[in-house]
């Protein structure tokens, strides 16, 4: 069944006539129309998907050829003037009786005026969570391909930048390099802004990159993923230009050793958590357990950052299909870090590991 | 008097205790704090403002150095665990009655998950809605400072490109040069996803680059911007490779005599409506007027959209100091289009044009 006759019978189940989709990748992953908005005051559109008929898709004139285009099977309605103001001409002709709406990517100001239309038109409307989410958090067999692929365009930048990386280059130059070969070897975009973090800014598991120069010796945090075909990738090496020091290679190594722990478990019917205490245990028996200050990992599909979040609170289920980052990190304060992370598909009997590259893991 | 001060009157005028900061610019603005957030799921910190005592910017570990290094006169409160688990600590210790949140960027559920934890601790929560942007909106000369330098630097890029574009170059690889151009003369960011668009697609007024190829005599439309120190930059510009025909130039002519008649308009005291006019008025007697389906402009500081839009529907007064585009477009399905925007600053008497680049608009 296709994710659009998923979410309509979702919709029905949960006794409602329409779901209004305003998430920027639940708009892509129902509809294929990929256009980005610039925040999420400015929307490049909103499916209005009812459990019955024809989908639409609410644009303005901008986006007019682009949706069109792009979001087959979906009748592109013009916005002219204010979005509530067009949707209440909207539910009058579509005559609805219960709307739903995505209350995890709707402002409140916004929810309040589009109850207030809901109230002027006897419409019941009504906030649900992540439905097309919780569709999401499995991936076909299409998709975990898009996803490898990603992957693998990700390592490719990576080693045509890594082949260049000298002592004297600045963190920020290497984080541009980064982004600017994704982008000629056909990346959409980056997935995230890169993390260039050497030395002590290394510390910082989210350091922005800085004109600082990259020394010999040092340890480098290089954290890059891209989107292909609206698929992200996302992998973190620590890596050091000559010879690592032998502090460098025992906390490599352990970080390894935490991520293999994962690595090894990982499969459908644990838990996230456990998944996560496998790797943590690993890194806190060696004495720095306080240096882990993040989860072990995140689902990665059309966003980046999606569920299923591997950490210490979260009790659900691993499940087949879903895509997922073990990504273990030591942080020292003032000296530097270490984060290794590949992406994995989670499966019946184990995990296929996405990545290919070996950077500095075989140590 | 310093925004932060304006801000704790402004909350002590609306009778609340605090305030609690979650848009990005509006963080920016009040603490220095630079983090970008991933989404407005993912914050990389909120500002808990009270009308009286030492402001608060709630983070977390990954966070906590740079927040420590920007947010000067702030206390830094580390979260652990879930956000709103650390605000019900914190709003007991602090003893408010009353917070005020920012209705335009809370997603519904977590102001419903705040407006829960208030009940259960006797505050009162309040949406409010652009108390910050108010403030934003009319520019410190300090401020137009730095975005003249934006404008400026942008324009530096702008001319490197151009100077090497030629036929045969795809849409997308301009835009490419554009952006990783704009990174490596030391801007933070492209202000918004780089619009190049040739021929045809010029006439989508918020085309995505594609890999067409870009031939002679083509209407090109170049609309980029970056930001630097926080400050954005936005300008287009219509140009063609090689010499552009007569009906071109006739509606390059048409734009540019339409952005002249607004800026010949524009000063404090004026309506954003009346200054939209001006500029449709001459392109609607020309016969275009269906053609140009976008307002006139918008403002420009930490954020590249914000107050005041310049159009049809606004009859709020300009003011002194804020800082706005004028940019109308022609836009002509199947065929192409012409844009050109430039920044100004709106005085008591008239208009001071940030922009020094003149390509194409001397025809």
């Amino acid at each position: 069944m296709k994710p659009l006759d998923k979410i309509r019978e979702a919709i029905r189940r949960k006794g409602a006539d329409a779901l209004l989709v305003t998430q920027p990748e639940n708009r892509r992953y129902l509809s294929g129309y990929t256009a980005i908005d610039l925040s999420i005051a400015e929307s490049s559109g909103v499916l209005l998907v009812p459990a019955c008929g024809t989908p639409l898709l609410l644009t303005d004139s901008r986006y007019q050829l682009q949706a069109e285009k792009e979001a087959a099977g979906f009748e592109v309605v013009l916005l002219r003037g204010s979005f509530l103001g067009a949707l209440k001409r909207l539910l009058g002709r579509l005559g609805l009786r219960q709307l739903t709406f995505e209350s995890h990517y709707m402002l409140y100001g916004a929810a309040m005026g589009l109850m207030d239309v809901g109230k002027k038109q006897g419409i019941e409307v009504k906030p649900v969570s992540c439905m097309i989410e919780k569709l999401r958090i499995r991936k076909t067999p299409e998709e975990i391909q898009k996803i490898r692929q990603s992957v693998l365009l990700n390592e490719t930048v990576f080693q045509e930048v890594f082949a260049r990386l000298k002592p004297g280059q600045t963190e920020r130059e290497v984080a541009l390099a980064i982004e600017s070969t994704m982008m000629q070897r056909g990346a959409e975009a980056p997935a995230f802004p890169t993390i260039v973090a050497a030395g002590p800014n290394a510390a910082l598991p989210h350091a922005v990159p800085t004109d600082r120069i990259i020394n010999k010796g040092e340890t480098i945090i290089i954290d890059m993923g891209l989107k292909l075909e609206g698929y992200c990738s996302d992998m973190t090496r620590t890596v050091v230009l000559g010879k690592p020091d032998k502090s460098t290679v025992k906390i490599i190594r352990l970080v390894r050793r935490a991520q293999r722990a994962a690595l090894k478990i990982i499969k459908a019917g644990i838990s996230a958590r456990d998944a996560d205490s496998a790797a943590r245990e690993v890194i806190s028996e060696a004495g720095y357990g306080k240096n882990f200050g993040h989860g072990l990992g995140h689902g990665v599909g059309l966003a980046v950052h999606e569920a299923p979040s591997l950490n210490r609170m979260r009790r659900n289920k691993l499940q087949p299909g879903m895509v997922v980052t073990v990504e273990p990190g030591i942080y020292l304060p003032g000296l530097g870090g270490v984060r290794l992370e590949n992406m994995v598909v989670v499966e019946e009997k184990g995990c296929t590991i996405l990545n290919r590259d070996k950077t500095f893991l075989d140590l």
